[in-house]
């Protein structure tokens, strides 16, 4: 399966930078856990708790210190608050996030969350607790971030199958090279109709806008066939998956996006930056369902917050975005629709939960739209 | 242990309901479970993980229906951010609660959620599965709405011992008499340097401002003994808890304060009552530090919000809040600062993990200092 | 001057109504008044401060009566908030209009906010008063909602020729009919570097949604040239305006969307169609510059709000909206990105201040590139 | 008239600065016009239009700089939105501001806004057209920041007699002294019954904090008499105005407050501080009516953010807020609590349009009931 890139020429404003991924943002790691598990055979029967199971979980690593010591710069944005994220509330007060970001299945988030707590516990082991020596602490608690899309549709959603040993098994994985498609949280997820998945790109800015990167992840399940746009091209007008989809399905779908940059940007500067993701996911073609749960987190890996920071407080250095938000802008919109492309090329299809099916795009049909049918 | 009501006194712009509790509200119910288990004893070697335990959960039922199918019009309000709330996106979004409010200590969030999906799973079995005689239904998830505030001065907050036995075991106690004080979600909280709890009141718009009810339910954790108002008294000022706190207590603290009405509102109009009882914080000495979790939830029990609408939508009735905001804004004032003072008032002595202690606020001292030391 | 379905078939999702203009919202009248005034020569000496003027202010009615006695449900939304709109913080609070809705050129908004105060005072003369027989009320002020984008490029920005004769002149123009292009406050503003305007489009939703319909109005004024998509063809890749457009441009730009509907939503409801408004802007090829003002507003012409209720407040019906969001949303997406294309092709060629040019986007050429060249 | 410490001792956890005033902030200047003209006799016949006047406008100014060349990092918060405040959408797009602050009565916003336009292009003759050697500008208008509260109840309120020769002339007397009670934005406002105006107050940070220094300034005009409360003392419950207030005046009232540090932090570390404002407003007794527009705005006067930065933008420092949030914290609620007891204490009696008094609240009633009769 091939990447967008792979398929012709790709014109953008900025030029990606070398691995096409969010970890061209320095330090930055992906992982994986993919769970495929149990039959894919239709049962009229079938009944949620036991699976089969078509999910996972994708970590994103800031950096690969002790994120609970060593806090980022951060920031949110709920395009669609149709979704169960968590770590939101304090990521907007404080700025900054203190955890790995995992991005699962739905109805994993709070095992998810959980498990992220028993993490951080044991590289901080003050949380919850402080210190003997000086007293309690108000510190002493973890804030995990934990994004997610739902993959009911091919696994088994009640049953929510990940936990701390599946977050440990996606950490012990994490790289600079990401794999893109039906991977950890991208395992069981829906996009346009047909498979979606984990998708990521990056842009690099000019000299004069500081040379900085920016980069993208998302996790993709969102949209209905005909809304498909690729380049500009309407592709789902005519391209549709072999098999229909059944209704209610137009009030569903979620999108997870994940910006990292090293431009030195404070929580707001980040937040400007999570507002033009939007941008990059609308010229796929979504329509933003009622249902869809839309939600971006940015994070800067320059500069580091400290958990426990000297008093009086030592400044750190920030930019002022705005000589350099539009072209921010342009790196944040291109990364994501990308991203998004990618996440759907890449990911083969999947037969799940009493046979429901995704398939994967076909790459050759894409390429004849968008294209012009030259050979691969 | 008495309510403030019973010490002297107590003048107010509004009168309270007969219960002078959150349930006050028709319909409304409360719920705890409490955990006190494991030794009291100073230990310098104790290690998290294993208890004590000195926490539970708090579980508030804006009806006892299927909340799932019948969800009611909501709002949220962050005062500082410094917490681990979930379920707030959504309910932002949406302006509606599917779900039971559960509060209950810092890190068990995570369990109580996933607790939260296994029983509303049960209420409602399309949860992530949807029809199979329709497909696919997008609205086949469940946002969990979750509370908290850290107890692990007294409690072993990382070990999480709250999950789905113990909110079973909540919601099987909802009734409408509200325990308060050291119970629940308030088991092992502290508050201005003193025992912290559950604590509830309520008011009553006269008719000429359509006669509704508004009731408050606290869950109290912050504060430092010095800053401790009562009645415009500061009573911090010569008041302090036996055992001297070590610094730097000072960072942390939260406080979630739930809000009911049976008044039509819309989620804007709960949202402008949610702002509001900042003030009701703000009257006991509260100064908002910088690690306080200070959160506002409120629903209308009026009207309800179906899982499977008519289409087209059949309209529901909503009152515009402007005409008596301003009464409502009293309610909720009033409410919050009394059900903080009988959260502290209703809270007796708790002695937790490693021989840490809280005493309980001495209610006649208090008299003595607000009310002039009439006997009880 | 063509309006874009004039060009080709141009399939959308919904159909538009039979004006295809914001005022097929049963209620709504729009009006202008466009100032059109001074020399189009260039003078490297030019000051500002006596024109010339190629600016105007547009009017937008959510109905004819009384809007300060009647009031409608609103709501704002900023994309990015590089501008200088008045009236938000209100319309959030209390999610409701009580004046016209007026968009000009920046610099003109407080001469056009302090018009509507007189304008508004004339219908509702106990503004700023009260009623002397029951004493001063405090509902005695006036919330003027004044948007704006910036047209310094083509008018004497400095000199602020707008106030309450142009206002009024707007207003008693005010019809169903709305004109388009460089009229009214898109006299002077530019577009993916060509001239810019003011656009219309309109929806209505199918009978199983309730039948509603939506519209929007928008005064464009963003973008450079090289970025500018039609139906998905990148038009900016080849079609360029005549005269180069100097650095650094690229930080400006602004858009002003409007959207109007008749289905009875409450403020959180007509939120989430305003942030749907920014697909329909992506889907025209913005990458939201650090430089532009973004922002939307939206109301329902469905009920009444009055400035003087009853006591207590007499209930009103509203829907619950996610069950038709979803086509909701694409209404208002293909609303906006038709208005825009609007916006664009009914505008006139304009030269202004020292002889800046804006060149009229040329329909043929647009009809070659996204249509393959059918004759008109 | 006496300031609040004149009249006995008057504990606080943080210490005043050396004037006890938002210019303790290094740099910070305040500037009044004041307009007290026309009759002060009952007209039963009265009409607005003509007058009397009892009104002006306060400046604030973060430094004596050229403002617009160099801006200020800034946040502002909307308590309740029921106002006309401008420039709240830029301020929070961008976290500064680059315009004095300006306060006045409630419908001189857009004309005292206007007034800025004119005094910041006079000061910066490119803001709207940019450089004519580099091509036009997008950065080339300006965002005037203009708090208001109503003074209808004194003044003529549709008459708007404040413009651009009275904004010069408040800029004219900016200066570290800083004049209280019925002066400048003061001159005509009502707070809790009483005559409200202008107040301030500071408070120094220790050290080990930063030693930095928070200073606020309010315009107060909100409350009902019975709700005044000061220093706990519920002084309303005995103490009211000579002059009965006639319903329905419970609606209406409002406050700025303006909030000045020299601490280096960030647009979301001010947010927090104008979050806090609130408890200090809550301790004087305000329920936060429903027709009151409470809003608040943070500035730092540390660093510089210019207009033309360099390209990359070179770096700036700032400081992580939360290790001295809870004393900040502190500092602000500590400030408006007493700038607000001074807005009233340092205001004299005045009587306005149609006979209307408001009575200067009279310190010795004041001093007998807080501090028990000593002489002063």
């Amino acid at each position: 399966m091939p990447r967008i890139r792979e398929l012709g020429t790709y014109e953008s404003a900025l030029p990606p930078g070398p691995r096409n991924a969010i970890t061209d943002v320095a330090g930055v790691l992906v992982g994986h856990y993919t769970l495929d598990s149990g039959p894919a055979t239709a049962d009229p029967d079938w009944r949620p708790g036991n699976g089969p199971f078509r999910t996972g979980v994708t970590i994103i690593l800031p950096h690969s210190g002790n994120l609970y010591e060593e806090k980022v710069a951060a920031a949110v944005h709920t395009v669609n608050g149709f979704g169960k994220v968590t770590g939101f509330e304090q990521t907007r007060e404080l700025g900054n996030i203190e955890t790995p970001i995992a991005l699962t299945g739905t109805m994993n988030v709070p095992r998810v969350a959980d498990a992220l707590m028993t993490i951080m516990a044991e590289a901080a082991p003050h949380i919850g607790v402080g210190f003997p020596e000086t007293g309690w602490s108000g510190y002493a608690s973890v804030n995990p971030v934990v994004g997610e899309t739902s993959d009911g549709y091919l696994s088994d959603l009640q049953a929510r199958p990940i936990g701390l040993a599946e977050v440990r098994a996606a950490l012990a994985t994490a790289s600079p090279d990401v794999a893109e498609g039906a991977v950890g949280a991208g395992m069981g997820t829906s996009c346009y109709g047909w498979k979606g998945g984990i998708g990521t790109a990056s842009r690099t800015l000019p000299a004069t806008a500081g040379g900085y990167t920016v980069g993208a992840l998302v996790q993709t399940n969102f949209g209905r066939a005909e809304e498909l746009t690729i380049r500009g091209v309407p592709v789902g007008k005519t391209l549709r998956p072999p098999v229909a989809v059944r209704p209610p399905e137009s009030l569903g779908g979620s999108i997870m996006m994940v910006l990292a940059t090293d431009a030195p940007l404070d929580a707001r500067g980040l937040g400007r930056m999570c507002r033009r993701a939007t941008f990059g996911l609308a010229r796929t073609g979504s329509t933003c369902h009622g249902g869809s749960g839309d939600f971006v987190i940015a994070f800067s890996t320059a500069g580091r917050i400290l958990d426990r920071p000297a008093a009086p407080p030592i400044p750190r250095a920030v930019i002022d975005e705005q000589p350099i938000m539009s072209v921010l802008s342009v790196a944040v919109i291109e990364s994501v629709e990308e991203a998004i492309y990618n996440s759907l090329l890449m990911a083969r299809t999947v037969v799940g939960r009493n046979g429901n099916v995704r398939h994967g795009l076909p790459a050759g049909e894409v390429q004849r739209l968008v294209w012009g049918g030259q050979a691969l």
